[in-house]
C-alpha cells in the first residue's frame, strides 16, 4: 500500500515518471472540477475528465453505469489508469469502477478532503450505497498509490474540515493515548494538519497491513461507525437542508458507543466524560428523537460487522486501545443513544 | 483454488462439515432449478433460493441488480455462504454478485455444464457483459471450492455437451499434443467426460496458479477466444432463433486464430488441416459473411488483452503450445475470417 504525502506537483509527477499508460482518465465531481482539477491538469499527459454529479446520493449503481459507459466509449484498455481527484464519494465510486471494468485497472486516489486524506483514501476499501445501504456493494482493492497534499485543503469550508477532524479523533481514541491529549488541549484553528495526517495515515496503515480484509483487527477502525452509520444512513432519508456530514454523525457515533463501552464497564466515567466533553464542544449535537431510535437499531442490524443477526461493535477498552466483535444488544443501542439524546 | 471431481452428495456434505454460515443461499437458473436445484436440495441445511432468467443476455447488471436486492432483503452478513449451481453465466454473475455484496461473502461454484465444469468454474474470473461487451465487468476472486459432478452433465443437450468440448479441445491444443491425438481419433459419443474433465481441469489450474491475474502466461487459455468471442457478442444482436452457443463460437475461432498463425509462420499447414478438420466435423461451420467482417474486428478491439489500441491474439506455435500478446493486424483479421467463410 502506497501513501505519498507531499506536494501534488512532486507525487504526481513522480508516479508518472516510470509509467506508460495507454489512456489517462481523471474521475471528479462538480466541486473537484471547479476547485481542484486546476492544480493537477497541467501535470498530467493528455487525459479524458469524467465529471460526475457530487454528493453521497449520487454514489450508486446509476452513476457507475455513467463512469462505465464513458471508461467503454473512451476505448480504455486493462493498460488505462484512473486518478479519482475528489472526496470519499469519488474515491470509493471510482476505484470501485476502475477494480471492475474489465476486471480492474490501475487506479491512483487524490483525496482533496481532510476526511478522505486521513481515512477513506487509505486501506482499499471501495464501494457504492445500494438501496439506501451504505457501501452495501464493494472490493478489497489496493490503488497503485495515493497522493495527498494538504494544500488541497484550503478549498474546504470548516464544516468538511471539522468532518474529517473525527477520523483523526477516532485515530488517537483507538490507538494513540499521547496524541489525544495533545489534540484535545489545542484549539481547532491550532491543529497542525500536516502532522495529523501523517500520523492518522501511518496508523491505518498499520492496522490494514496486519488485516486488509476486515477479518479481525481492522474492525477497530470502525470505533463510532456502526452507531455512526445508521445516524448518517437515516439522515440521507431527511430533506437535503437537514444534511449531516460523516464526520458529524461518526462524532455523535464516538459518544455514544463510548457510553455503551462505560454501561459494559469497559471504559471507566473520566474516559467517558474526557470524550463527551470534547467532541460536544467541537460538533454540538446531532438532533435525534427518541421516536428515531428503532429506525436506527433497524439500520444497524444491516451492519457489515454483524454476525448471524447479532449486533457486533468495536468499543474503546479505554483511551488509546480498542476491542472488536462485542456483541450490543439492541436494548444496550437503545439506551446508548438516549443517553446521546439527554 | 480448490477443485473437487466428486459426486456431489460427498464433495457437497464434505464442504460444509466443518463451516458455520449465518445463511446458505443458491441461486439457479430456470434451467437448474428445474434439472439439478433437486440433487442439492435436499443435502443443504435451511437455505433460500434466488432464481433468475436463463440466458446470456441476461448476464447483466439488471440481473445483478435482482440479485443483490435479494441477498439484502434476506439480510445476508458477511458470514453468509452462496452456491452457484449452473453454467458459466450463473457462476460468472452469482460470483461477481457475491464478492461484490458487502465486499465479498464466500461463494462455492457447482457448475452444472461441461462448458462450466472445465472451463468457465475454474480460475476466478467473475463478471457480466455491459452495453453488449462480454464480461466487461468483473473482478478476480477465488470460489471457496468449485464441486464438480460429471453425472450433471446427464440433464445436457447434445449442443451443450458439444459447446463444452470445444474448451477441452483448446487446452489439449494449446498444451497437451498427446491428448490432441487421443481425442481427434475419437468418436464423440465415446469420449470419456470424467477423465477430459480432470485433465482441462488439471491444465487449467496449472495455469491460472502461474498467473492468477492473467498479466502473462494465462493469456494463452484466451486461444480462439478473441475472434470466438467477437463471433459471440455479433450474434447476441441476432434473432435468438440463430443462437450460437459460447463453443461454437470458440470452435469457429480457433479455426480463424490457427489461419492467422499459419499465416504468420507459427504453425505450419498440416497443424491447420488438422485444427480445421477436426473442428469442422463436429461443428460445422458457423455462418458468417464477408460484409459481417468489419463489425467483427470492431468488436475484436474492444478485447481486454488489447493493448494501446493494438489487436493482441494468442496463437498456437504448434499442437500442444501456444504464445500470447501477439500482435495482429485488422488486415490478418479479416483474411482470417474471409478464409474461414470460404
Amino acid at each position: 500500500m502506497s501513501v505519498t504525502i507531499a506536494p501534488i506537483q512532486e507525487s504526481l509527477l513522480a508516479y508518472l515518471s516510470d509509467k506508460a499508460y495507454s489512456k489517462v482518465v481523471v474521475i471528479a465531481d462538480t466541486n473537484t472540477r471547479k476547485h481542484c482539477y486546476s492544480q493537477i491538469k497541467t501535470l498530467l499527459p493528455k487525459h479524458h475528465l469524467i465529471v460526475v454529479p457530487a454528493g453521497e446520493q449520487h454514489k450508486n449503481l446509476s452513476t457507475c453505469e455513467q463512469i462505465w459507459g464513458e471508461m467503454t466509449r473512451l476505448g480504455l484498455d486493462r493498460h488505462a489508469v484512473v486518478f479519482n481527484l475528489g472526496g470519499g464519494v469519488i474515491g470509493d465510486m471510482g476505484g470501485f469502477c476502475a477494480a471492475t471494468y474489465k476486471r480492474g485497472i490501475d487506479f491512483v486516489q487524490i483525496p482533496t478532503t481532510l476526511l478522505a486524506q486521513v481515512d477513506a483514501s487509505v486501506g482499499g476499501k471501495l464501494g457504492i450505497d445500494f438501496q439506501g445501504f451504505k457501501n452495501h456493494l464493494g472490493v478489497f482493492t489496493q490503488p497503485k498509490n495515493v497522493l495527498i497534499d494538504a494544500s488541497f485543503l484550503s478549498t474546504l469550508p470548516y464544516i468538511e474540515l471539522r468532518s474529517g477532524f473525527a477520523e483523526i479523533i477516532k485515530h488517537c481514541l483507538i490507538a494513540d493515548a499521547a496524541k489525544w491529549e495533545a489534540i484535545r488541549k489545542k484549539d481547532f484553528e491550532m491543529q497542525d494538519w500536516g502532522d495529523l495526517i501523517a500520523h492518522s495515515v501511518e496508523i491505518k496503515k498499520e492496522v490494514v497491513a496486519q488485516d486488509p480484509t476486515e477479518k479481525g483487527l481492522r474492525k477497530i477502525l470502525n470505533f463510532g461507525h456502526t452507531v455512526g452509520h445508521a445516524v448518517e444512513t437515516y439522515y440521507l432519508s431527511k430533506p437535503p437542508k437537514e444534511r449531516l456530514l460523516h464526520g458529524e454523525a461518526i462524532a455523535a457515533g464516538m459518544i455514544i458507543e463510548t457510553y455503551i463501552a462505560y454501561r459494559k464497564k469497559m471504559v471507566d466515567l473520566q474516559t467517558l466524560e474526557q470524550v463527551e466533553e470534547f467532541i460536544f464542544s467541537l460538533y454540538g449535537k446531532v438532533n435525534l428523537k427518541v421516536l428515531d431510535i428503532p429506525h436506527l437499531i433497524e439500520l444497524a442490524y444491516q451492519d457489515k460487522k454483524n454476525k448471524g443477526g447479532e449486533l457486533r461493535f468495536s468499543l474503546l477498552t479505554g483511551i488509546g486501545s480498542c476491542g472488536y466483535d462485542i456483541k450490543v444488544t439492541a436494548n444496550e443501542f437503545h439506551q446508548g443513544v438516549a443517553y446521546y439524546i439527554g
